[in-house]
């Protein structure tokens, strides 16, 4: 299970099996989303996979994360995302009413997020050789002139925001996942961040990094940036939005919320020139509004991740081996 | 499992669930691929999953088809594909090497079809919520000026052309597959279709339509056309090329190979005139030796195929209802 969870592991894949079967250097970029160029035009191209268990979660369903999943990885090439595919594999037995509300939750989060579902296809599988439905998108979109996003861009000085509180997706996943319920106010943050992004490239274009921290959380987001760019950054432990209930959850669960998955958030590189009006226009769309600087890149201890706890000491923020939280997306 | 067959269970999926609940007109348009407009661009989008089993067979392997499946899709709008996505959900347990060996057949088909793997996800579910390995991919391509290639673009008067012998897939995935063992000397078709395509657009960018006959097989196809542009197609049965261990094999299995799969083969709607000029060009490529005009198109029985037999009389080819073979694909 841990190839699968955004940590060491599903890195040792992509960079001892995929990237050299595959070959190419689009793959060897570790972007969220491919930039490239085709007919003249500079596009962002990104798939994701869901298995996400169970299928409808507080806030949100597989049909929800299918769309944002991949409207994310574009946004965080700074494009906006215009076309998405989708192909289903169904298990023989699902009930057709599920297949529908999915659906329909994918529809709407496509209209909610303007973009258009162009192309599809749907497998069946026998009972047992599945799970009820699992979800593939793939999207384009236009990355704008100018506009140059991608991990190996953090230097340091770089100021690291992050949108909003962290670890909401996870634990509201968790929350209802067989045998392990468990009594929580929290709702998946499950959200399309193009709107996000427009509104922080209207201050500036020249933002280094975006990174939504799915899978491995934002310690996997923050580790793979700080190897793909060979700087290290340094984290106020304290700084970090997390919100009571998830602390609360994590604690109980074993958890460290900073390896939680999020579905609705992203964090930041951005030139210290630029970060406090960055941040004050996060701080004034809806789904930046508890955006908060949360440290710095600096050129010690490059390719690590360190943060600086409440009592003054340091820390090492490693980037998850394997899956916390099994099938949370 | 009828759902996934390609067939009138697949394409009602599509037309009450699938369409109304994405909206937007692309879907709506029943073609392989999405033609669409980015950044004055003209780009064709395509995606397909990929469930066979077994995951090698003769003549190759998931690896070759996820790579020619969308490569094809994107060549039935005319586009050459530019650019790959690539999705794996991994059933926990598979073998690393065997990734691996699947991982590299894409790879090479890829290569082999010109086509670059720009980015990837993978996705870990628990031992028997899959089956080894299941793959999507997703492709975009460039769309030629002056090509405008779609099913409803097929009128009477129209030339049929298949690109060489059917139903050869089909029959190798079954020989091989688990408790229908038997001997047949024949390996699949599996082929990438756009340096084909391109010795087509040579002779006249003026190509109506065309298809790969994948799921569904060569009936499925020619009915969808026949739908999608109210016309009649009437086929000379003794025409198509049909091998003879595959029709031996269906024989046995009592299936007809009309409605056996193909993944290196087309069917081509051209105008009269420019017919035997694309005949001759597709006999001169290695993919199109075996091409033969096998019908045409008429203004009779719209959304109908009829096939005239040998001995003088005429039968209904219809739209298969769900699946003679599941997971061929």
């Amino acid at each position: 299970m841990g190839h699968g969870g955004g940590g060491a592991l599903s890195s040792e894949l992509v960079q001892h099996i995929f990237a050299p079967a595959f070959g190419g250097d689009l793959l060897a970029g570790l972007a969220d989303s491919a930039a490239l160029t085709l007919g003249g035009t500079r596009l962002a191209f990104s798939t994701d996979s869901f298995v996400v268990r169970p299928l409808f979660f507080p806030g949100g369903s597989i049909g929800d994360l299918a769309v944002n999943g991949t409207v994310n990885d574009l946004a965080m090439s700074g494009a906006r995302a215009a076309y998405l595919s989708c192909g289903f594999i169904l298990e023989e037995g699902v009930e057709v009413p599920l297949v529908s509300r999915v659906a329909e939750a994918l529809g709407a989060a496509a209209r909610a997020a303007g973009v258009e579902v162009a192309t599809g296809d749907t497998k069946v599988v026998e009972a047992g050789r599945g799970d009820g439905i699992y979800l593939n998108t793939a999207g384009i979109g236009l990355i704008p002139e100018g506009v140059d996003i991608r991990p190996q861009r953090a230097v340091p000085g770089d100021v690291v925001i992050v949108s909003g509180a962290i670890g909401v997706h996870g634990v509201a996943v968790m929350s209802v996942r067989d045998g392990l319920e468990f009594g929580v106010e929290v709702e998946s943050d499950c959200a399309a961040l193009g709107g996000l992004v427009e509104a922080m490239l209207a201050v500036t274009p020249d933002l280094h990094v975006l990174r939504d921290p799915t899978r491995g959380g934002l310690a996997a987001a923050l580790n793979e940036i700080a190897v793909a760019a060979t700087v290290g950054v340094v984290l106020r432990e304290k700084a970090v939005p997390v919100p009571p209930p998830v602390a609360n959850a994590c604690a109980v669960l074993g958890l460290d919320p900073m390896y939680v998955a999020n579905e609705g958030k992203l964090v930041a590189f951005v030139p210290r020139a630029h970060a406090d009006a960055v941040l004050a226009a996060m701080r004034e769309h809806p789904l930046g509004a508890e955006a908060a600087i949360i440290g710095e890149c600096v050129e010690t201890h490059p390719g690590m991740v360190v943060a600086r706890t409440g009592l003054g000491g340091t820390r090492v923020v490693d980037l998850p081996v394997g899956e916390q939280l099994p099938r949370i997306c």
